[in-house]
């Protein structure tokens, strides 16, 4: 039997657990071209906030009583299609379930002597790929320049930061904790990182950017954003990433405009949607991140939860700040 | 004798007249490589505002009770400069005086058979240039793409128009008066023009924009690009020039936050002070404005107020409205 996890409400804002549910379904016949995958792993991702609440942006939103899906990694339990045998491991858009049909020109396999199932999300997936695109082609990071993350120890900043590293670029991030600063500074090499929750935060912001901000990578949005912009220099660009901290809101989000710091500053904004923008370059982001995984310029970081019906809570757990780095399900 | 307007104090907010005072000198000598300068005409533009206010940008502070200064035209009375001779007609920055006193250097001949001494400011000079390189450069105008200006009745505004019809778009200006919108249409030659201060603009913006907003060239701000950014297309060009709704404020200029609408329309928005940015591209535009000027696809259009001790109501005029096309003060 297939157990899947479906919308069956759509919240207003936060969205809860009690809008999901685990039904059970018969494992679906192979037609053919098709591959039937068992999952592995499921990634829960911020941008899934839209597909919840009704809103398409490069995914239509979640049908109601239809399984939800996602990023996420398996194994071939049978295939139809030339290019899969059994066992093989693959990755692709899955199902929020134990099992998934998909054709296999949707279907990426990977050998996990190479990477990891886990890797091949946290390293390899279109978390680190948005962060590899946004940084490189939007940013355009120059050794010595000073990048400022937001959101810095999630799966998109993390690999931000590592990339701007490799750059020669003084990386500052900013994060929900202590533990997360640690982790970012000790563990990836950060020149700073600053728990944004702690006292005086803008004051370790403004001592850790004297030199200015020449990039500002955005995965969060609201206060946070309004003081990085303070500091922005000359030709700075601001890579507008995500704003989770307005996903949830009911009301309008209203803050200082930043329109006339970008003129003053001939600064450049750019929002992306990394699948509708850079899908066809995926493969030249997966070799070069691959390439750097194995040099150990990029370390690979999974927070995992175990068991496919705890994915919603996985998912809430994004907005509260549980996750270091990606945050997976582990289905089998 | 030589009358200057000096800046005599700094206003908190916006300006008045009394900020500024005319005072005699004597004219001064001509040194070595120096030129003497006729006043014929003075403009005022809105970036003015932060000198008054004593904010750098591309230009410092104007310097309390010396004269202020800006672009200009004049005759030459007096040159120890191997290029220029008496009577010869210049542009530069020329102080807000009967005469200016400069390097050889910073002085431009131009022809007044091939254009006006007003046209050399209202169609060569930086406030044209401004608009041609925000919208060639930044905006990156395609054909069939709908281009919408905000203050489209200045100098600025009616340039990108001009050239973004050139360019084969469809272009909707935004104006603050019946009269300039129907001047933007009927003389210009733009596709819809607004009066954002009617009661249904907005509706009348929605009719305008019914394939959206490729292109926003924004020299106002505040609630008229609030509307405009709900309008942006995907991978959208936001060219932020001018942000004039909010240079008189005393207090934070605060608003709907669009960094998350720039993200889901993959859309770009960016700054830049057209002197610091592409002042050596200069030639480049002054020759390709001069050439459509020729072949009438650029038409010149100038408010006019005579006298210079007039030039500070000139310039707070460009903040109530007062002026179609280039503001200039006439001095002789």
């Amino acid at each position: 039997m297939n157990r899947q996890v479906c919308l069956v409400s759509r919240p207003k804002g936060m969205p809860s657990v009690d809008n999901f549910k685990v039904t059970t379904r018969e494992i679906p016949k192979v037609g053919k071209g098709e591959v039937l995958i068992k999952t592995l792993f499921l990634s829960v991702d911020p941008y899934m906030q839209g597909r919840i609440g009704g809103r398409a942006s490069s995914h239509p939103p979640f049908a109601l009583d239809q399984p939800a899906n996602g990023d996420g990694v398996g194994r071939v339990v049978e295939s139809s299609h030339p290019d899969f045998n059994p066992g093989d491991y693959v990755s692709g858009f899955l199902d929020w379930a134990d099992y998934s049909l998909l054709p296999g020109s949707a279907l990426l396999r990977f050998d996990p002597k190479e990477v990891s199932p886990a890797q091949e999300l946290s390293v390899l997936g279109a978390a680190p790929l948005t962060g590899y695109f946004g940084l490189l082609d939007i940013g355009q990071p120059k050794e010595g320049e000073t990048v400022v993350i937001s959101g810095a120890a999630g799966a998109v900043g993390m690999t931000v930061g590592q990339i701007a590293k490799i750059k020669g670029c003084r990386v500052v991030g900013i994060a929900g904790s202590d533990l997360k600063a640690d982790y970012l500074r000790e563990v990836l090499g950060f020149d700073e990182a600053i728990n944004y929750k702690s006292l005086h935060w803008m004051a370790m912001l403004e001592q850790a950017c004297s030199k200015g901000v020449d990039i500002y990578f955005d995965n969060v949005g609201g206060a946070i954003t309004d003081e990085v912009m303070k500091k922005i220099n000359r030709h700075a660009r601001v890579v507008l990433c995500g704003q989770i901290s307005s996903y949830n809101l009911e009301q309008p989000d209203v803050g200082p405009r930043h329109f006339r710091q970008l003129i003053v500053k001939s600064a450049l904004a750019k929002g992306f949607l990394v699948r509708l923008d850079y899908q066809s370059r995926f493969p030249e982001g997966r070799q070069q991140m691959h390439e750097w995984l194995h040099q150990g310029k990029i370390k690979p970081c999974e927070t995992i939860i175990f068991g496919l019906e705890n994915i919603p809570k996985a998912f809430l757990g994004l907005f509260t700040g549980e996750n270091l780095g990606k945050q997976l399900v582990q289905v089998e």
